[in-house]
Parts: C-alpha cells; structure tokens; sequence
C-alpha cells in the first residue's frame, strides 16, 4: 500500500477500520513496511508498555511469560498496533530508523536510535519472532519488528550522555515538567511580583520529581512536595527537590496558586481542588483523572480554579526534561532508584 | 446533631460515611433538620435530575412511574442525597428558604425562592409524600421535602422577570457561558489585536448558545458553529447566535483559538483539539467527556493546545447567563423552544 501522493500527517492512511477517525480510535490499522512520502519505519527493539496496560495483561493471563507473550502478538496481529483493548493505552518503543520517506519532516536518518514520543495506541506495529526475549515480568519488552511514524508522529533520538533505561524513563514522562514550567511561568508574571506557592502531589515520582524542579526554575517562590507515605517523605527530604515536604498543604504555606497532580491512584480531584488558591490553576497529570470529580468537585466547592487536562505534548518537552536529569542531582537520583529498582523487581513504577 | 460550633463550609460535618471524604465523595450524608450556624434549610419543590442519571434511571427500572418513584426515594433514604450510584451524577433543586443560620455567608431570607447550583450529588436531602407528583416521564420532579446548604453552596434567588422552567434550564448551564468568557477575553487580549476565531461545537444546544453569544461578546472575531445535523443548523441559522454554521472547522474559517465543547456524546476529543490552532485552547464542558482521551489524543497529534476541564463554578455565572437570556432574543427563543418541547415529551435535553 505505499503510497505515491502524500500521507496524511496524523495517519488516517493508514487506518482500516472503522473508516474516517483518527488511528487512536480506531480498531484497526494497515501495519505494512511500505512507506508513504512523509513516514518513517523503525526497525524496533524495545516496546515499553504503559503501566495500566501492563497490569491488565498479567491480571488477565496470570502473568506467566507463554501467555503474557501470546496475548500481546495476538493483540498486534489484530490490531496492527499495541493498544490493550481493555485499557485503551498504549505505551512507547525504542528503535532504529530503517528509512525514512523524502517528505517526513521529522529530521530523522537511518541509523539514528530514537524513542517515540506518541502512544503505541496509535502507532502502526508489526512483531516478528514472537517476542521470545521477553520474560513477561517487565513492562519493558525486547522485541522484534517494524513500526511506521507519520508526518506528526514525534520520535526523539536518544541521547548518548545518558544510560538508555534511564533516558527512557525520563522521556516516558516528559510532558509533565514542561507544562509545569510553563504555567508556573505564567502565574509567577501574573502575580504582581510574588512568586508563586506551587503544591506537587506525588514529587517523590518520577513526574512528580520533573515537576518540582521545573517549578522551580519556572519562578516558583515555595515548593511543597505531597507524599502519601513516611518512607517517601524520607526520600524526598534527601532529594532536596522541594522546600517542604507534607501529607497536606494548607499547613506547609499553602494554598498553592498551581497545584501539580503526578500521583496515579484515583480521587486526588477534590484534594487537589482544595489545595489550590481561588484563581489559582490545577494541572492533572494522573490518567487515574476523572473528568467528572474534576468538574463537579470544583463545582461543589465553589473553587474558582483554572483545570488542565495534561497534555504529553508541549514543543521542546524531551530536552527540558533531559536538561533538569543533568542539572539537577536529586533528580537523577531519584530516577536512578526508580530504574534499578524495576530492573530488580521485574517491574516499572509510575 | 445541631451544631453549636461552626460547621465546615463544605459539608464535612454531615458526612456519614466513609469518615474524611468530602460530600460528595462520601457514600451517606446526615440530612436531619437541625441547622448548623452556617448552613440553611431549603423547603424543596422540585428535583432537576442531570441528563445522565435520569436516563439510567429509566433504563435500570423500565420507566414506569411507580418503580421510578420507588427508585429515587430509595436512593435518597439510603445516601441522605440524591446522587445517582451508577453515574455518579446528581442535579440541582429549587424551594423556598424556610431557615438560614445566622452564619450562612450565602444572603437568603425565608420565603426567597432559590435554585442550588451545586449538584445534588453533596447537597443533604430528605424526601417525604413519596414523590406522588411525579409521572415519572422527565427530569424535572417534583417534590416535597428538605435540603440543606452549607456555607459554599452556591444558590441563587430564582429572578421575578423570567418563568421558573426557563431560568432553570439557563441556570443548570450557567458555568459555560461564563468560563468561554473568561477565555475568549484572555485570548483577545493575547492575539496582538487580531479577535479570536472561537468554535463552539454543539452550538445549537443550552450551554452551546449561550457560550456562543458569550464569545462574541468577549471580543471573538468570528463564531462558528458546528452542528451535528440539518435540522439543527436549520435552527441555528435561524436563531443568528453565530458566523458560520458548518460540520466541519477547517474549512470554515477555522482553525479556532478557542474550541467549547458542549455536545454530551463521548468521542468528541480528538475532532475539538484537530479544530483548534496551535498555541489555542479547548475547553471540554460535556460530561461525556473522557480525560483519557483528551490527554493521549492531544499528545498523539502532537498538538500544542491548552486543555481545560469546564469549571461549572466561576463567580458571577448565573447573572452572566441570565443577562445573556434577557438580552439575546436567539437564545431565548432556542431555549423557550427547548423547554416546551421537554414539557411535551416529559424529558429535558442538554
């Protein structure tokens, strides 16, 4: 199915069924090598596979590594991408640029190892080998097999000064701290010359621990990290990330004019709510969010508080997120633990 | 349980169980008569059950009057409010002040006819005469009873000038119009002169027409309206609310600085955030709406766009929408026109 006009940007080419929507929502898609104008294939080598999607699987097949590798070559073979029918995530890969079209305008060449900075639950996948390198325990999957990245499809090559699972990790999570920084920028030029209190809930984490520090240099005049539990606390007292470390945050200097959710277990909205100042500005980064105790949680309380839906991208997301790993030493510990600890346990964390 | 300290202006006081959770989270509020110092008694007349929650309702018990009947009164009994368990979901009320705490912040009197406009979900509630009034065949139940309001529940005295169903109907939409106002004004602030293009998607509905007319009166340069259907256009042509009535936004004078989103069907996320421009902004007021799916579909068409959860709580939103009723003669024919078609086939649209 190469085609000889130009693709679509965003991939509807490439989408077989239902006809007409966008290749996240469709059911189906055409996986097949041949590039249009504009895409770019990957020869894949690793799948990283979002952590609701992982959990799904290993509950619904027992988790044994025969089954966990079936189900998810079954899933691809049918969908022609790996977005869990269940969960509807997806996850990222890593790989090397096999070719890239004359039109693509992502400035990639062969060769290059890249990280693809789009969900897996739209981008069209074909394995091969049946995924034998994979021991079904990590959300980390050696693999075989070609990707294709649209005209739209951001893919970031991996850095050289940084280790691959640690680069990885970072990237995963990278939108957080650039929207952060952005609006904490905004309210720290809003507010007269007061820098702002910022609250993060979950800075302990890897997007919370991103955040916090691109709060920071955003202009924020006070960082109050929201753990859930003693031994978190601890950690991030080390990590030296915020000025105070809280289980709530009216009492560390708070209300926050922006608050930052990073924390992945459901029923944060209405905390978050009332964490906030009025005119001040929650942003859910959590995809434990629920739109609807967002909405009437603010409601209910008569909060006047500005909600952002978080978006994983914001232009120039991946270097930010890159550069505070490099500059900031408690960052990178922090990551550094996260990163052996899933090697150790089979698993990655949130 | 009268109290005689003051009692928290969110409620916590009258939360049963689980201990800690805020009203609306918890599964039992106490709903008993005795006012603390800063809440007050509504005498109540009629429930306005969301769209949601009454359409489940109608499935889950075939429609029949009594078993609806039996239903809500159940539900009531057992939580202490009427908060839908499947959906989640409530509604606002509307009754005469009977008592109001010489705390209460909220400026009611006895004998004021109000309307809550928190939901139903948080507000304590007593039924008694077992809804005999209802036929069970719309959202608009009356009823006999007590409520209570804390010291952040909004309500406001139902206006002399407009019919009760009428200035309900505004009233339960009144957040809409006043967050696209503040979010237009904002982005003709911005634009460098230029009056954002501002497409509101389900323009032809409530919150749809009247975040249209709040747009172009907070400076949009030119409003489209995209409707789902001909007879709908046909409607909104005729009512003259906005520019350009179309399907499609790109070939209308779009892409939009401002997307409002006010159609209640799920899977409108991905088409608002492709219609709107880079740099600009969505915001989601459907309850339909899937956090999910905004966040990875933004992210997958790597699409610079802010986000925001519809607030349905910014100060001043009732005059707001009300002024815009009394003012637009479109919208208020649009709503007349909706109000008397949900009295004549006993249900209420949004």
């Amino acid at each position: 199915m190469t085609g000889s006009g130009p693709g679509s940007p965003l991939g509807l080419h490439r989408v077989l069924e239902p006809a007409g929507v966008l290749p996240q929502a469709a059911w189906r898609l055409d996986a097949s090598p041949g590039l249009w104008p504009d895409e770019v294939r990957v020869r894949v080598e690793r799948l990283n596979l979002d952590a609701a999607s992982f959990r799904q699987l290993r509950e619904a097949t027992g988790g044994a590594a025969p089954a966990m590798r079936a189900e998810v070559g079954r899933i691809v073979a049918e969908r022609g991408k790996m977005q869990n029918p269940v969960t509807g995530s997806g996850g990222m890969l890593t790989g090397l640029v096999e070719e890239a079209g004359p039109g693509s305008p992502l400035g990639l060449a062969p060769g290059d190892r890249v990280a693809t900075l789009v969900s897996l639950s739209l981008t069209p996948l074909v394995i091969t080998g049946g995924l034998a390198g994979w021991d079904g325990r990590s959300e980390q999957v050696p693999c075989r097999g070609h990707a294709i990245l649209f005209g739209r499809s951001i893919a970031t090559v991996l850095p050289a000064d940084l280790p691959g699972p640690l680069a990885l990790a970072v990237l995963d999570v990278c939108g957080a701290p650039a929207l952060t920084e952005r609006v904490v920028r905004q309210a720290a030029g809003r507010a007269g010359g007061r820098p702002p209190v910022v609250a993060v809930l979950g800075a302990a984490g890897k997007s919370g621990s991103l955040s916090a520090v691109a709060a920071r240099r955003a202009g924020a005049g006070r960082v109050i990290g929201v753990v859930p539990s003693e031994a978190e606390a601890a950690t991030l007292r080390a990590a030296g990330l915020t000025d105070e470390v809280v289980i709530a945050v009216r009492g560390a200097g708070g209300p926050a004019a922006v608050t930052v959710v990073c924390v992945d277990v459901p029923g944060c909205e209405g905390g978050a709510v009332l964490a906030t100042a009025d005119g001040g500005t929650v942003i859910f980064f959590s995809m434990a969010t629920s739109f609807t105790a967002a909405a009437l949680g603010a409601e209910g309380a008569a909060a006047d508080v500005t909600m952002l839906i978080g978006n994983g991208y914001v232009p120039g997301h991946a270097r930010l997120a890159l550069d505070l790993v490099r500059c900031e030493p408690g960052v990178r510990g922090l990551f550094e633990a996260r990163v052996s600890e899933s090697a150790r346990d089979g698993k990655v964390e949130a």
